[in-house]
């Protein structure tokens, strides 16, 4: 096998070689997803440590779940255990959202899910869009596992998306690719959190440098390289 | 590759492929490793994540922590934060533990690192055993990251053991290994803490139904099964 002749299986998380791996998967995911560059890309190990993440280092006080099945709710139950103030709004997968009824005076984080896979629905991205115009004040989160690397996405109409890698990347689980604008990061900043190993500030650091705040899945980064390297620019 | 033509890559986490393979992995670890029959065993991502959820599920009000190196002191930096009455004690890396002054009248958990990676030096298996003697009320953590699956370890000296499967197991990064005692699992019921994604009572009754809380790093956990194929008893 490739990676195991290339010494991948082995490689110290600290080392150069790694930080070169690192920085190539990262090159080339912006390059092949069309991430803008100035928004951050940050590896975490499934999309529901990207929902913690979240909770713990993005939301100030209350977050805004709109959503229409399983894995948006259960977002919003891992939240609220964190953030209680956590607010939910059901709509039914059956119609549209309109933006014109979501404008919200409270909550600092709305957050919706692109690609619902418990019933196959989609938030239109023009509505992710429209909803960030009508709320300014807030910032937009949106697990796009199901759809990032399938389709391409207008990053600059939110500011987090993330995904697991086992879905449209077409790869075994086991990695997420977070990825954040300017208004995030700023937000990571001012929240300050950094009480966990996976505290958004802590991990926004190590990957700075090309390194992770722990042992990564090191055979699934080099598996999304070799993915990446295949795959056309969407 | 094997794991490919098999459908492991692609293998759903809630399926009974899934569950199966889960099964037949915990019960040849269990062999291999000659686990106890009443100890447990939960899988998470890092042993960093391990530190994590110790701190948040079996800690009840304040940890002691015995080291002499890197490993050890990050765990008891990352326990502070979680629970700031957690309490460090250095020991010289050219000297051995003396159980006998290791007495303690406070703490809930006692922390040690068998084998303290930065420095190469070990704790002797019969001084975790004298301490846990001296220390009846505690309960006994060890970080066996460089030893399990290298030595035969005395589980039923010590109530958490845990291992990240890059170093003996001698294997790609991303998967680690924890063990747990009657002991730890009636205090992690006590602790009854369900804040977070990977708190260990959820944790513990998906490992009952040989699934997972999150999607697991497949791959790695495949590639375990077989590397415990090869492995020979301890």
């Amino acid at each position: 096998m490739a990676a195991h002749r290339k010494g991948i299986l082995s490689m110290n998380h600290r080392s150069d070689d790694f930080m070169e791996l690192m920085k190539d998967t990262v090159t080339l995911l912006r390059k092949r997803l069309l991430v803008p560059v100035d928004y951050e890309i940050i590896f975490a190990t499934s999309a529901t440590e990207c929902w913690e993440m979240i909770a713990q280092s993005v939301v100030e006080k209350q977050s805004i779940h709109i959503h229409n099945g399983a894995f948006g709710e259960k977002w919003f139950e891992y939240t609220k255990k964190l953030k209680p103030d956590a607010q939910s709004i059901r709509f039914d997968p059956n119609s549209e959202l309109d933006p014109e009824q979501l404008r919200f005076d409270a909550g600092d984080l709305i957050c919706l899910t692109q690609n619902e896979t418990s019933n196959g629905t989609q938030v239109d991205q023009q509505i992710v869009r429209a909803i960030g115009k009508q709320n300014p004040e807030q910032l937009i989160a949106v697990d796009a596992t199901s759809s990032m690397a399938g389709i391409a996405l207008d990053f600059g109409s939110a500011d987090l998306w993330f995904a697991s890698v086992q879905k449209c990347f077409g790869m075994p689980a086991g990695l997420a690719v977070m990825i954040c604008s300017p208004r995030a990061v700023a937000r990571i900043e001012k929240v300050g959190e950094r009480s966990h190993y996976n505290s958004l500030p802590y991990v926004r650091e190590m990957m700075g440098k090309y390194q992770t705040n722990c042992n990564p899945n090191l055979l699934v980064i080099y598996l999304l390289i070799r993915v990446l390297r295949k795959l056309d620019q969407l």
